[in-house]
């Protein structure tokens, strides 16, 4: 699927980040969203990164997931050079343990937002179902699909429920 | 403008957050971008929360913008009964100086994606330049407006690096 | 002893939270007091969670006993449509290691009180602990089991210095 | 009302901490419970601390309600000689503005809670609350009363948004 | 040595802290110091430990070591009951690590102080240090003892660094 | 009192910090110890800090206290060059508000410890409360004037809890 | 003195950080190292940022001194585009109150360092000393007036300690 | 290299640092700049510390680099007696995870700066490339290296995106 159209643009600063931010490709495809996936930093890479995100809507990309760890600028970087929406996933890996990265992306100033998601993996895997719930803003498919990933979240609850009561009740 | 069309739903749980709210008001007024704004409680109103919520979809709502405080549910719940983009901003106030709200807001479990923005005044007004980025990925006069508007910005940081070069320097 | 009335509903968001939640049910098997284990989570599935909540009464729940992690909202949750003791259990297990819990669970707003108590499973056995402090306010037996439990906690500190002492002076 | 049965007992550390406990008084008076106010240090007056506690029970006290800033241990030196459940309100005032008071509350072993609520004026307010909460678990009248509350907080967030749109549409 | 006079009361709330703790006897033993060993717990055993301060004085104990993590009120509680010098080490092992405990054992109200030193080992034994350093204000044998013991400290840092350097340079 | 023996050598690193640090002389005047007080900088007057410890025996200096803020280092390098015991407070004054300086003061290394007291006002009071602990352990004299102090405080506590409780009943 | 050479670039990302900026140039003017003030932002004019720091070079600037706040992109945006030393000054201004800027100034990923001092004015005072002492590694003038600047703190601390000790000791 | 002229001088508190330390080493090596290690502490060898110090100018030393944990006093006080850049490293290691190091080494006062990096591994080797920054501003050598380091830096982030990029579309 994301070898087509490239809806979504999956950055990230290091592939160390990588195993995380997949979490964010798994729910694309799921929804059968296209994505690229990039590995450009703010810091070392500031040209690349540049270019990648001017060139992006030529590439036919509507939305940035951007996961970075630390200092974190990544995102914001990102969203100093587009007016499209830029979900930032705070990354642990530092002796802060993401609570840097979750300040740095979230804090910005007055005309530059980065919608920021959860801390790590629940994070990376949110900012794709924000980003399909944007681009249902305007798709009553992906709308529709979204409705049916909601009603199968309560149903796993509810399974989920069943079993584990059984095990306490038994134990 | 925000008579008409209710495009974005701006809730707060506390009439007490309503100035720091308005700055979203005031953004979606300069790009044309109606709203409506609601005082209703996570804990307190409940019932009222979820009928907003569900039926917002029959007033036009594409997107809600939720402002709380402490402990700071209510993005979180709307978010559980819609699947529409909810863009969380969290609210100074408590002892912890908004630090409780970003913590509650931002990290929602794996499903339910809050797009969180900074604490506070410019978290609310970028709440609302985020919720017409969200908009504009199908709308291209928002997204000239978008484009437009990061401009200013910049003309903006200009003039006012003069004048403050000017005083700085002469100081 | 927990097939027969259910006092207390021991809630949790998630099945990865459940062997630090059934500390709660050890110390209520203790005690005698009887009790439901349910997941349910505030995001994925609201309508189960309100459905539970509301016909708690019915089942004979007296109290409910909430742990969840990360935004943590489900004690709160349970809070706002009952007016029955709600305890909440902040859970690690995100990046914020309950710091993020602790806040979402504790902090609520004027109204709508959560008992909070420790993070983990000193927190959930205390969870407990309280409920059936509260069920003895006006239950003479279980009053009298707990001035009997308080006597054993004493008891087993002096036990457990004995051993200790010999130990650390020959070591 | 509080001259007669003092079914609650509102303790404090300081004289400084009146003005914030006191909102818990107002919330008691609302539904008729009577209480008693005790200024008492778990530091500076543990003697008299344990004798108020140990006789607590004769003068009909069936919950407390502690209020502690800075070290913050009066909730805890409580709860380590009572089997009544101890409601612990954290209070800024120190240089870590009530963070201190809330680890020191909340963090107990396993074996001694304190139902701990949030951190100031709303924790004061929400600690009454969540007393009545535990008294109406075998008070109907009280159970009526709270459900009755919860009803008028909703209909005061339904007045309070009424006039909150007003304002902010038409400033 | 320590089973003769009893000149220091090591304390704390568990036997998880135990070989943290004996980072202290280690210190004092090197000292020739003698000191007393115990597990009571301001909470689980309040009339134990106070029973046990209150006869300190007669056993002849003039400093009291008190290690507690989480809530950690047991410096305090101790302090509250004696006027000897109470040295506080905060431990981790909750979920905060022992932020907690730092906060719970130096933020004490005026009036009754605790000595606190680090968290955890180098507090432990940093704990016994500073025993000896208030028994050597009045015991010019201890006195020497101590200058010794920070002539050697300072040798082997120059001991290690000579080490370190050989293999740095090398590798 | 002070101008004749200087038992206690109370140090800041500014000014700034004197009003703070004045309750330690208040609370040594009350108990009859004399102390000098001197302003000497880490950082900025590194010589005279350490002429100042190295030659603080001669002038009878028995015990150290040292208020600083922010990196707060003073404590810890007037500890590196004495083996008298250091009394430390950390002080609020830079935006982290106090934390730095009491994280900067208590994790001392092991083998050199600062006796780490609450951060401001309180934590210099209690500051002078330990140094006269500390030299009651061989001064009968002082440690009675320690028990009276002791009953002066609970004495406090109940005078100041019946002016309040009046107050409180009535209003 | 800053219209002549320009050797040190203040940049800042608002006007609002003016104020405390200017302890730089104070600092810079004392001596005598030229220096250019510009306000630039990273989020909201990228370009202009990139440009003045690419042509920095041309205009003589040997040091970049950089002051943000909130998520204070700005330092490490500016460290991206040059090979010169940039030093970071976090701001306080946010609802965290610089904590967030300290963490993204200084937690860059290797490769990319950001000199970071003190949050607000000591920190922005500090760059510029820093600023001079890296110029002093290869200017001897320079390097003598550091000395003689650090003999002059040293006696400003002695001559503020007779002052105070005066005022201390007859209060 | 390190053997000839020492220009950089890394020290560090305790032998359990080097690890950590030697990525400055690292770097220095690959920019062909020499340097000394050295293990020293400001709590446990401070007339070492200050000895080295004081002589460092005579053996060549223009630039220090400082690592230290805890505490973490040691970059602090060697700038209190230099006036060459002092650059510190917060490292990890205590329970409070570097935090504290951090704190302590950023939060210096005014007149006496700390160029203060990351907590840990990338702190330590971008010590190193500030180092090198500092020394090319008067060499052009180094200018050019860290040019070409710079472009190194971007083309590894390239050919990692290019690796990364198969594995992630491929999986």
């Amino acid at each position: 699927m994301s070898e087509t159209k490239k809806t979504v643009a999956i950055l990230m600063g290091s592939d160390s980040d990588l195993e995380v931010m997949m979490e964010a490709a798994r729910i694309l495809d799921r929804f059968g969203v296209g994505y690229d996936v990039e590995i450009t930093s703010a810091h070392r890479s500031p040209d690349r990164t540049r270019r990648y995100v001017k060139s992006a809507g030529k590439r036919g990309t509507r939305i940035f997931i951007v996961g970075a760890g630390a200092a974190a600028h990544l995102a914001g970087v990102v969203a100093a050079e587009t007016t499209l929406p830029v979900i930032g996933v705070p990354l642990a890996g530092s002796a802060l343990n993401g609570v840097d990265a979750l300040y740095s992306t979230v804090m910005m100033p007055a005309g530059v937002p980065v919608a920021t998601v959860a801390i790590g993996k629940a994070g990376a895997s949110n900012a794709a179902v924000l980003a399909v719930q944007i681009l249902a803003v305007s798709d009553d498919v992906l709308s529709e699909k979204l409705a049916e990933y909601k009603r199968e979240l309560a149903k796993k609850v509810e399974a989920c429920s069943r079993e584990t009561k059984k095990r306490a009740l038994k134990s």
